[in-house]
């Protein structure tokens, strides 16, 4: 049998609130058994761009990330949060380490193609080294993975937080029995937007299906199940998509 | 017989400079054998904190480093400056990670007591992990090192970048036969400042006190030596103290 392991995301604004990243850290401190946070950061980025002069221009919730913008990404997610998180799980004795992608070459990238849209320097995920990562696990070390990874011609590239917990989370499918939790500021998949407690508790593909045309699901949240079916394809055990204080409860929308 | 390592030193100047960036990682990349390299960032930390209406305040050629001042260097020198050298080394096919004293908790300092000066959120190192990092190295994997370190508290902490690399390398000499080498401007230490050609190319403690004494070594380069020193009766095998274009050389002052 495999050992469990959890992959939690956690979205910028939980880790960029000293309360609610200590908050979380006490929490994923608590989880038993293997685990990985992943974070985000973009909250940070756009406001240290800001005061940089840089202007942040988003396209569907993305970044558009040029030269200069990388520059930000790379300082807030790869410096500022990350290594902020990973002091702060020392202090709980977690012995965690940060990592972006180009560390150890645990997460390749190709530089996404122009279509309609430049997004510059954002990387679509090539290749997950989970044997890597699961021998670092194994040997006692806790990762907290960054939003970025590289190209392996010496480029860093900006990565949505979503996708690398899913495509970790994959990537580590045969070597653990994992399940993904993504946290958000909700308690889960709403029935009713307006309803904080209208929690679907669990969702198959084809209710995903029904939910979907029935205008249930909508926005940024049909990627997010997009990702986590996708996840379970792939041998994850379970998905979870839950608010961050709730990541060692029994809440929130599970997939499986 | 102990396996060979090599412990790098470089400055702000030639990692935050693209040619010469590229020329030391091209260097790096080259040398034989298990090797660390150790990084500054003082120039662009001092030019992203103007940039963010931060002044820099140095003391005898130390940054003061308050709660602002941290936030920058904890973006430029473990974001910005280590992600690019990760990137660049990967990009030559050497599997580089990125560590601040934070990550896998392998340096660990005290927050400095104020004395005459408050130095702010300034770290002196306490212990350095070498059996974590040489059973990394040993893997094959090559840690580039910030110079930043945590207190154990959940603060990271402003370090020195030639302390870091005295203290590594004192850390591995139970593990390896190890060259420390500290890279600066100059071809060595000089005999006349005046004269770049002058370069002593090896100095004993005994002819270190004369030189001293005689006024030929002065201001940074007495704690570098004394650095040097206080490494070598640790069990490193020979620090040198060269430019960063003869890392693969015999040139420079040899300190045995």
């Amino acid at each position: 049998m495999k050992a469990k392991l959890t992959v939690i995301k956690v979205g910028g604004k939980i880790v960029e609130e000293e309360s609610s990243l200590q908050r979380l850290l006490d929490d994923f401190a608590a989880i038993e058994g293997y685990k990985v946070l992943v974070h985000g950061g973009g909250r940070s980025a756009t406001k240290i761009a800001s005061q940089l002069g840089i202007e942040s221009q988003m396209v569907n919730g993305r970044r558009i990330t040029d030269a200069e913008t990388l520059k930000v990404v790379t300082m807030v997610y790869g410096g500022l949060v990350n290594k902020n998180i990973v002091a702060g799980l020392q202090a709980r004795n977690i012995n965690a380490v940060g990592l972006t992608g180009a560390d150890m070459n645990v997460i390749l990238s190709d530089k996404r193609p122009v279509k309609d849209i430049d997004y510059g320097f954002v990387g679509d995920v090539k290749q997950v080294d989970g044997e890597r990562l699961a021998s670092l696990i194994q040997s006692g070390i806790v990762p907290v993975m960054a939003p970025l990874t590289h190209d392996g011609k010496g480029n860093i590239l900006n990565t949505n937080a979503d996708t690398i917990a899913g495509e970790t989370a994959k990537g580590f499918a045969s070597f653990f029995d994992v399940t993904l939790i993504y946290c958000f500021e909700k308690k889960g998949v709403l029935r009713d937007e307006a309803d904080d407690d209208s929690v679907i508790t669990e969702i198959s593909r084809q209710q995903f299906a029904e939910l979907v045309e029935q205008g249930v699901i909508q926005g940024g949240m049909i990627p997010k199940l997009e990702n986590s079916f996708q996840a379970i394809d792939a041998g994850v055990s379970q998905v979870i998509i839950t608010s961050a204080s709730a990541i060692n409860g029994n809440q929130g929308t599970k997939i499986r």
